[in-house]
């Protein structure tokens, strides 16, 4: 029998993506969409402005669209791609009420006790969600901004070898992260927009929290600096950086670097998840690669390409990384958290007495 | 009476926007056109597949294309629009011969002789000239790079004020900057190409040299570092990189960095040529300026924009700047150089006999 | 002493395309400015998000705004840039008051006695002012939609000639066409969206009025059916059409069709008008053209191209137009329908006694 | 044991995507690549610049690729992707040597006795092929061009239920269909280009071959006339079309003609094949439907969506159709020809010594 999934801000893209990848899941089973008092009481279907370039699923577009500020869905756990502005004190709500949630949302990113995971990278930070304390059985997991995942993910296996002392970081991030309507056309055809509100922040914060280390009750972050150009660019799917890393170890070669990338191998506990990528990392040799158009899709889109590993005149290393926004970036890096955190014991089938009884 | 000008790879799309500046110059008139054998013997309108979004002028329209590589042109002075495959031995073929050759190619730029000009940055650099010996009275003068001219012209101010450690710059570039066909649209649209060739080599040079001291009989170079990441992005028009740049001196503030950008004046001998902008470095103020887009012709596509002036984590300042790559960056660079030197009398009439004598 | 300009509407789309264009008029200058109540007490340049890519003009940009629902504007006449949504009332009340309105607005546009006016096609019609009455000296006087100018004007020739039986047109239309921020580049980008709300029915009804004769107080309309069919395409600027025609006369043959279209000559009245361009309608050879891209500034945006003329299997003939839907479909447009009327005496300076007594 | 499958053309586009869709077939297995001179002897992995955005079949890149014009290639039948420059003659030679050519270039789609296949719509048009003569075993099968394929699939019931007098067709089709590097980019971003060299030609002929009857050795064509514009637009995948069409019936409803549409089933000979969608037209309701993002793939890339099926004012119905142009409209069209072949016998496996007898 399969967990019975809530998704919080279904209509939304992230909704929307999670009811894509959750069709066929073998583990997961969408029964609950919640969305904005606009939508409740419709059928999914009716309301829904479907994005994806997939058929709307037939099961969801029958489910009943549910006022997510009326009352809990009836469900094992959630998924929660809301937006920044409400995910707060409705993940909060669905905590309190003992209910997993598995958050796409930046809210609780730098929360002391709640997990920012990427399964390949810190899996052992789940145990944190033992320290958080909502009142009952509900916990937070979240997963990283949908830049912040590639060049963390990028740097994993750079910082376990060789230590990093400082990372330059420019973006070139697709329109998809933007939501929808998210950018105007006028500002995307034949343009380049070098801002993205609140986005280098978040990526000079998040990894040094996603390569620390847990100790007691929170996670030492890792001490090295980040800094970050974010930039727009008209690209459908898929954030590339282009990167530079100073190591803590000197005399680091480019051989060792690339030997380190290609051997970055996926944990077990993770390799075996269903949403696990055959390879976390991919090095491209092609000197023009990797492009979003052709290589986004790696991996089912949870596949970090790498590429132009080579020396940097002030720091150490340059190269480029290409991460899917939406998918390893979003909703399917959620789904490979709640993947982790299933086959961990950690979600579990719910009475609906049960939750009859938190949600009153 | 105008000086007459000569274009040396006139159909190419170097070539055509020579063509479409000089439609209506006060100082120069174009009367002579050359491109390869194929073209040699038809009407400019005729071979010309015209690429600019104006109309072709009427005048050039009607000049007979010569072959490049059969007679020189009957003119002052050419402008080389040339492939740098060619161009190496045309221009010298040209300089040899007696002619001021203003060109766009990278053949001679790193020559120690032969000024890599930014006018409202190294005027002086002119004076390179003089020690060119090519058995004549011709001479070779280049602009930078498309990319490089827009970054140099961006840190020109903050040189002079703080002096340059070392620079880090990830550009943003445009399809024109390759050229017709160029970029393939399938891998134009919807995507980035993190890599074009020899282009990260110049950005990573030509500054040094654009920002040098003249010693002797050539250039001292400037000793920064710089590290270039170049991206093909799906604009039109207009080469945006983001730039981090430590200083000489420490403790620079924003505000005065801020300051020395905003009162960087142009040279009064610079300043009054017929294509010079009204600010050769325009300062702006919404953090999601500038964009290639809407603001890539400011100053008649002479003004290089910047925005997103802000202190970097690892570096110093942070900022992003923009610049017209085929008008700044190629045919309006070369024209205002030629301003320049015919201002300076270096540019003069030349009797049809004269020509006939050197051209036989 | 230059006419005073009033522009509704001011910081929309349409209203700073108005801003732009009047800059440097040698009649018109702007001196009212007028937006919703958002924007009302500031300076135009504060409140503006400029999407033009010319610099935002400097006296422009110092106006304050004003509240387009509490007080008329200080000038002689209007344009308006209104939104379909609110021009129809607002301008009603400046009509009433005894200004001159100059609309882009649909709302007026098939209204017995206001003109639906093309200068180079139906300039008569401008007579149907006479016949309006607001209770004041006040008129309307409109420009066609941005997809319908460009049709008409390429079948003005056609129609003279030969008359026409019927029409196929489809259109694929540019992103600013729908203003700011208007498509979502999600549904911009690689995509095109087959269907434009409302238009269709305009291409369809437009052009018979303005194709119509002067019959009493109103227009006999052309009486000819069009079937429209109308796309949104990944362009920035320029509206193309795919135009089949049947036309009355049979038999009539390519090279008489080019020669009625080769041969349309602007209304010696208008030609000299500021804003006229040359041509209005510029046949091109090359079969690949006109291109938005690449022939949409023809004339200064005011030329409508017309390309690959060819005759058609089942209605008589082929052809393919493009307009610049901003400049010539809107803003331009209007521009130009002002010039007529200041050249014909209608247009008049008011004494601001006169107005304040207007507007109280 | 799978058919040994040869692929003509291997590295072009076509080539590409047949090698792609080809990866986990059931019933066929790709053993021979041939290419040009210059491809020959290295491996397919070598030579390929792969274009899909799926990663290179590791089992098609170690094959060899072979001449062309060399040897035959060893297997039971090929798919040909050659440009039509070279097609005739190399497909002829094919024939000639006894295989089976499943052709997706335009060189044999006219000729008397080879079938212009479409399975869902002219399955008895395979019957032709009895009366090919090559003096072997090999005869042509051919699919539709990219255009015409979805025009005529969507044609199909109405022709059936209404017959049809005339058709007009402006298309907007994508930039894979020009191969690579195709498009430049400058041609594409931004812009239309209004014209496809000899696609007009086909769309307004093959329609008519494929609906026509079989009739001796030979199809007798379907009677109405085609008129097509045939226009470029910056999509990456999708050929959309504006289509209106008078039929023979006069007093044809919407609701008939939805019905019609809505009812058309894929013959049961084709429905079991591998390749065959689910829906071979699926009718979109929403009026902003179809749209080349988001529906291309549907049915895998070979269902044709249709939308907006309203009525026409000068003919009888209008409508938007939508296909894959590289999936249905070339490579996955060509395997479901040889899909239906292989389902009634008219592919099998040869022996190796058969194949050497005829290839030397």
């Amino acid at each position: 029998m399969k967990l019975r999934v809530g998704i919080l801000g279904a209509t939304g893209a992230v909704g929307q993506k999670f009811v894509a990848l959750l069709a066929d899941h073998p583990w997961f089973e969408v029964t609950g969409l919640a969305a904005s008092e606009r939508s409740a009481g419709r059928s999914y279907g009716d309301v829904v402005h479907w994005l994806e370039n997939t058929s709307l699923p037939s099961k969801a577009a029958k489910l009943e669209v549910q006022n997510a500020n009326e009352a809990l869905l009836d469900c094992d756990f959630v998924f929660s791609g809301l937006d920044s502005s409400v995910a707060g004190s409705l993940e909060e709500v669905y905590a309190r009420a003992g209910y997993p949630v598995i958050s796409n949302a930046r809210n609780f990113r730098m929360h002391p006790t709640v997990p920012l995971l990427i399964p390949e990278v810190n899996p052992d930070h789940l145990n944190l969600i033992d320290s958080q304390d909502w009142g009952s059985e509900g916990y937070i997991v979240t997963n990283p901004n949908c830049a912040s995942v590639g060049i963390t993910m990028a740097l994993k296996p750079l910082y376990d070898a060789f230590g990093i002392e400082c990372v330059h970081a420019t973006t070139m991030q697709a329109l998809s992260g933007a939501g929808y309507p998210g950018v105007a056309s006028l500002d995307a055809v034949s343009n380049v927009v070098p801002f993205i509100s609140g986005e280098e922040e978040k990526v000079e914060s998040e990894p040094l929290k996603i390569l620390g280390t847990l100790a007691g009750n929170g996670v030492q972050p890792a001490t090295f600096r980040v800094s970050a150009q974010c930039n727009r660019v008209p690209v459908i799917d898929g954030h590339l950086a282009a990167v530079s890393v100073k190591f803590k170890k000197t005399g680091v070669s480019i051989e060792s670097a690339l030997q380190a990338i290609g051997q970055f191998s996926i944990p077990r506990e993770v390799s075996n998840l269903p949403g696990s990528p055959e390879r976390a990392l991919e090095l491209m040799v092609d000197p023009t690669h990797p492009q979003p158009r052709r290589h986004v899709n790696y991996g089912g889109g949870m596949t970090v390409t790498i590429g132009r590993v080579r020396s940097c005149p002030i720091l150490d290393l340059k190269f480029i990384c290409l991460v899917h926004n939406t998918i390893r970036g979003a909703a399917g890096g959620a789904i490979l958290n709640a993947e982790l955190l299933a086959s961990k014991g950690k979600l579990k089938h719910r009475s609906s007495v049960e939750l009859a009884g938190v949600a009153s």
